[in-house]
């Protein structure tokens, strides 16, 4: 059984305003992200039959079923984990219609990620041995506990081994920076950067500094999935789903901190296996991607991306994004709506909805006749990614 | 798009021994169930390439990965909750394969049900209001905390409206018992049983008594599912996935403790809305069924489900029970594993393996000439179902 290219499209796309403090549950923005995707897909709740979720979601689908009030929740699932999971939780919602197990299916994600429970902050021991336990094992007793560390660790070795410089890194938290100044909803839209701003903020893990980390965010963000057939009778241009893959390298264990991330070359990430089904499905090529939406929990992930997706060699991602290729005049236009590092953290699945507006030509940044619209999802300890063009209608 | 009957198959099952305590970890029992899954479909581990596990399970998807050796995982997800999981992880993987996201999908279940932790006690509150927090707002302070008190209330209920008996019930323990007695595999395998000890027996949470309760396992089960076509290849009869639905009913919200089984008619459950759609997909109906497998957490829910699958006319499913149906030489043989009841809790993916030995005539109390196997999975908040025949070769 074939992957069908465009056969499923994004159909409509909601968002909340984003903000330090919501003031309201968890639930409430699950749903109101997705009462306005429901909307912008031009469908009534009633045409909602299935729900995926993140696994680390605190809204289980048939708390969210209830407070839309759909009459039928026919199909429902997650996947995980984290930043990982957005485009591969588009990717089972795809599955879901094109099995016939349900025709229109919600994917959403919601969290109070700055006023509630914060990721990127060091945790406890939560796992047995011979569980998910390689963190409190082998990482935790030598200090290494959060994201941000792990991933210093990744951008001290990329220096090391390919003369990457702080100055490179900037180019991508400018590059976020200033498509979030043009975008009134993100968190950022205010607040100008230049790369003095950028190299003089304080460091938080060496060498990445308060710059090189993402946005802690209030807020949700949903997408309605549905057969391309159908998405055509909505009122907006359908985003055509011509790829969607998740992929995991054979060597990686348990979460972002398993020992796997020391084993392998830290340098190349699960995004090198994700690209290479990604781009097979879709019948293209990193020379046909238009404008990208890199998960950028930290700078050096999207840095390390533009080489695991082809855009630039094994080491000379550093160069390519300082050059200007990342701007709107540059070759690769990224987070055109600000991403995690600028425009908010809603862990991934704000960068589908941008994708989607980018196809649409609706983005505050809109790349001039984008018709390949990519979108990634996290990195280890494993990922997920989807390209999207426009539909024939 | 719509569902096709019989293009995927189950083409392996395995499981571990069933114990009171494995000696091992839960990441060890859901390896060692794989393993003989995937030698039972006749493949090698590099044939796997997608996962899909219970949202409760404590082994994730990279870890199982990284034990089996997995060279590839290119799809993964899970789906909730517990025991209303198992089909509905079947459901996910059917469309991952027939997306083309994936070849073959292991679908497991592993837990340390009775050393580890064990389900079926009081929790305490977890969630915060406005997100899953019926429990705690609601109920808890009532004192209705466990499950079983929650299915006493339903059974209660039943037999205020329809007159059912606690014999009714021991009708369904006694036949699940026997079948137990003929599978060296099930747990209480050298425990035989009669209608005094299970009267007799003390109660628990009135009417139901300790044998109206299910097992506490040590254990793990996985299945194979992939393509008929594929399956065909292997070694074992293909189990062809005929119909595979999920459901959840428009009124139910949060989990098994939630307001809404109180708000809705107690005696009819989740089950009923599976069940239109259940056959519906095959082009069948309960008459077609010559065995099944009906999670069984409790004695009420197999006769609540005789009902909401149509085998009993609404209210007779204690007389339907009590008349010998379900035994080996009745119309509707059940649990013929043991079922939650007397094989073990592996939360229901028990239910999955011995309906495809129905399949493949290879059940320690098989029944002749079974073509068509019905197997469900758990009952609120939502629930899941299938139905297996021989495939075509």
């Amino acid at each position: 059984m074939d992957w069908r290219p465009g056969a499923c499209s994004i159909a409509g796309v909601g968002a909340t305003e984003f903000s330090k403090s919501s003031g309201r549950s968890v639930l409430a923005l699950a749903t109101e992200a997705s009462v306005a995707a429901i909307a912008d897909a031009g469908m009534a709740v009633a045409d909602i039959d299935g729900i995926v979720r993140c696994e680390e979601d605190s809204v289980l689908h048939n708390d969210l079923s209830h407070c839309l009030g759909l009459p039928e929740l026919n199909y429902w699932g997650s996947t995980a984990s984290g930043g990982s999971a957005p485009c591969g939780m588009v990717a089972q919602a795809v599955a879901a219609v094109t099995a016939g197990l349900a025709r229109s299916v919600l994917v959403f994600r919601a969290l109070n990620g700055r006023s509630g429970p914060r990721y990127g902050r060091a945790k406890g021991a939560r796992r047995p041995v011979g569980g998910n336990g390689s963190l409190e094992e082998f990482i935790s007793p030598y200090g290494l506990v959060t994201p941000g560390q792990v991933w210093a660790m990744v951008a001290q070795r990329h220096m090391i081994e390919f003369d990457t410089t702080r100055e490179h890194l900037g180019a991508i938290a400018l590059a976020c920076r200033e498509r979030a100044n043009a975008n009134p909803a993100a968190e950022m839209f205010d607040r100008s950067m230049i790369m003095d701003d950028y190299l003089q903020a304080r460091p938080i893990s060496r060498p990445l500094g308060l710059f090189d980390f993402c946005q802690e965010t209030d807020g949700a963000c949903a997408v309605v999935v549905t057969s391309t057939e159908r998405a055509n009778d909505g009122p907006s241009p359908a985003a055509a789903i011509q790829s969607v893959a998740q992929a995991s390298a054979d060597d990686i264990q348990g979460a972002m901190f398993s020992p796997a991330v020391f084993r392998r070359d830290l340098t190349t990430q699960p995004s090198a296996n994700v690209a290479d089904t990604l781009y097979r499905r879709a019948g293209l090529g990193p020379a046909d991607i238009d404008v990208a939406q890199f998960y950028d929990c930290f700078t050096i992930t999207v840095l390390v991306q533009l080489e695991d997706y082809g855009f630039a060699p094994k080491g000379e991602g550093g160069p390519f994004a300082a050059c200007g290729a990342l701007g709107m005049d540059g070759s690769l236009p990224i987070n055109t709506a600000g991403g995690n590092l600028s425009e908010g953290y809603i862990h991934g699945l704000n960068h589908i909805v941008e994708g989607v507006k980018q196809i649409r030509g609706t983005s505050t940044s809109q790349v001039e006749g984008a018709e390949v619209s990519l979108v990634t999802s996290g990195l280890p300890p494993a990922t997920s990614a989807m390209i999207l063009t426009g539909a024939t209608r």
